[in-house]
């Protein structure tokens, strides 16, 4: 069973809409992030800000090790990756609180630097750190962050609402951090001296480490209207396409030729003689935001994006019909439809 | 280093208090919970309910092995931990989250049945479940919570708020949870036969393994408006009376005789031939409230509570000076003061 089966057979009937609507939920399992109303349940009325919560675990050997993140960038990392749930519904981040569970054999000092790491990124995104929970862990290093931002009510992004014929629009390059990772694990394997691209690589070290959460350009989407779904790409671009797809019950074609290639993953991929395409499509980590609306929007948005100096993408269409995700590649023999997995990357497998 | 000055030493000092205040926190790092004003950050007004934020988690071989707890008492207990915080500042739960790191040998049943017992807790509070995280885990099962709750604006009972002369308060006996825990472990090494007292142990496990925290007392005692302090006693009674002592700049003083004996504790310590005294200075994990008052409030907080059904205990003193607590018996030689450790309880060790 996969992550959304496992999830779905453990929670789904459970408490009913109703149930949920009168403790002030207004989106509850299944999307990016939760969204509640504050006052409703309590107060009665209704508030003109919607409460979006979000939760991202990561665990040692599974999301990192020593090799690939310094205790800064963990802590860094744990924290971007929530704020961008916050970004993915067109919300700006607030609170969050901290869990870490702590191997025993660990001193102070690194989890003084995990939490440097934490607080830069808490300082660059406007998050207030208001708690948590501290423990041991027989063995391994957990960091569990729950993340608080707000949204104007009923406004947020969802993945649900994609429609036949809109375009697929992309807010940045994918595949960096993949493509990071990878340079680090290669980095200890042949020793650093034979590593390929060692200038774009460090680029993309960087982008594996110190990923930049898609605040500004969520709360663009959201301020124009015109946004129909949206996602951020944390999973990998066919995972979330797939989401997208499977959320709003339609079928989603990417055009291999627009997905954006950034300089230090395709001067890194070159040396290292790589087709970077497993990095874009499975990657994932890389906290751009996906989503999509109509053609006409699309292009005005990316006006706006640009006149505000952010990149933005059109990378594929939707049309009706059973949900899936294809890549169309044109080749010498004419176009080729090629069907994507609904799978994420495995880091470490 | 314990608990707390890890958390001062990683934390301290990043955040100012007003920097916080704009981002809505009302209340940051060091009581049960958080309190955020849900509608200041982005509405620029005041709302009339604060939203109270708690995160508990729970390691396998820390907090429970497969001797101690079953998979649905994980999910309940998991959960409950984290409503007794909203208990403690006088809060309705509302919303969780949950993030399980589950390890890679264990099939979707055990988790499954943690959800039933996640769920059974949920239902009997009125709490919704709106998302959370699912991850791999290397070696052991880590489940962290995250609970909302709500509260009249200003009015959450703190740590911090006790005064020289109030009266202690207890709304339980304290003790079962750690003999519960005692009783198991002992069944494991001598076998179920040499059970002492098992009727009653059979209550105790009960009580360690499904505690009910206090969500009716925590809104009484803010109701009535004359509760100074309170902390719900998570990690032993001791640990919590030092907690308000240090919060509020005071001495605490137990006494001895008054200290609720629950039945079935006594009988089971009876059977066992074990003083229970250590199970309730440092047994934690009652998720009862302890809290202060004036004496003249406490009487009439006692009949309240007795109208309703509900225990409540006198159980000592606060007097100005250093924050200290001690627990005063009379002996055949007079009255001995025995100054108490701030130190929880090591349930493996």
């Amino acid at each position: 069973m996969d992550e959304f089966a496992s999830i779905r057979h453990w929670t789904s009937g459970r408490q009913s809409e109703s149930w949920q609507r009168e403790r002030g939920v207004r989106l509850g399992i299944g999307d990016d992030a939760a969204l509640v109303d504050p006052a409703a349940p309590i107060a009665g009325v209704a508030s003109p800000y919607e409460f979006i919560m979000a939760m991202d675990t990561m665990v040692e050997t599974v999301h990192f090790n020593e090799v690939t993140m310094t205790y800064e960038d963990i802590g860094y990392k744990a924290l971007a990756a929530n704020v961008s749930d916050i970004a993915a519904m067109g919300g700006v981040p607030l609170q969050a609180l901290v869990s870490v569970s702590v191997p025993r054999q660990l001193g102070p000092e690194p989890m003084r630097r995990l939490y440097d790491g934490l607080y830069a990124c808490a300082e660059q995104y406007g998050v207030a750190v208001i708690g948590g929970d501290t423990t041991s862990s027989p063995q391994h290093l957990v960091v569990a962050v729950t993340v608080t931002g707000a949204v104007e009510a009923g406004k947020a992004l969802r993945r649900s609402g994609a429609k036949p014929g809109d375009a697929v629009v992309l807010t940045g390059p994918v595949g960096k951090s993949a493509a990071g990772l990878h340079s680090l694990l290669a980095q200890r394997e042949r020793g650093a001296d034979a590593l390929a691209g060692e200038r774009a690589a460090a680029q993309l070290v960087q982008a594996h480490r110190r990923p930049s959460p898609s605040v500004r350009a969520g709360r663009l989407l959201l301020a124009r209207g015109t946004c129909h779904s949206l996602n951020d790409v944390s999973d990998g671009l066919a995972s979330e396409a797939w989401e997208i797809a499977e959320a709003s019950g339609l079928a989603v074609s990417l055009f291999d030729r627009q997905l954006p290639r950034s300089g230090s993953m395709a001067a890194y991929a070159g040396a290292a003689g790589i087709d970077p395409l497993e990095w874009m499509l499975y990657g994932g980590e890389d906290y751009v935001l996906l989503g999509t609306m109509e053609h006409g929007d699309a292009a005005a948005m990316q006006a706006a994006f640009h006149a505000e100096g952010l990149p933005f993408y059109i990378i594929g269409e939707t049309s009706a019909g059973t949900p899936t995700v294809e890549l169309i590649r044109v080749t010498d023999r004419g176009e080729l439809r090629q069907p994507l997995a609904k799978r994420g990357y495995n880091h470490f497998e």
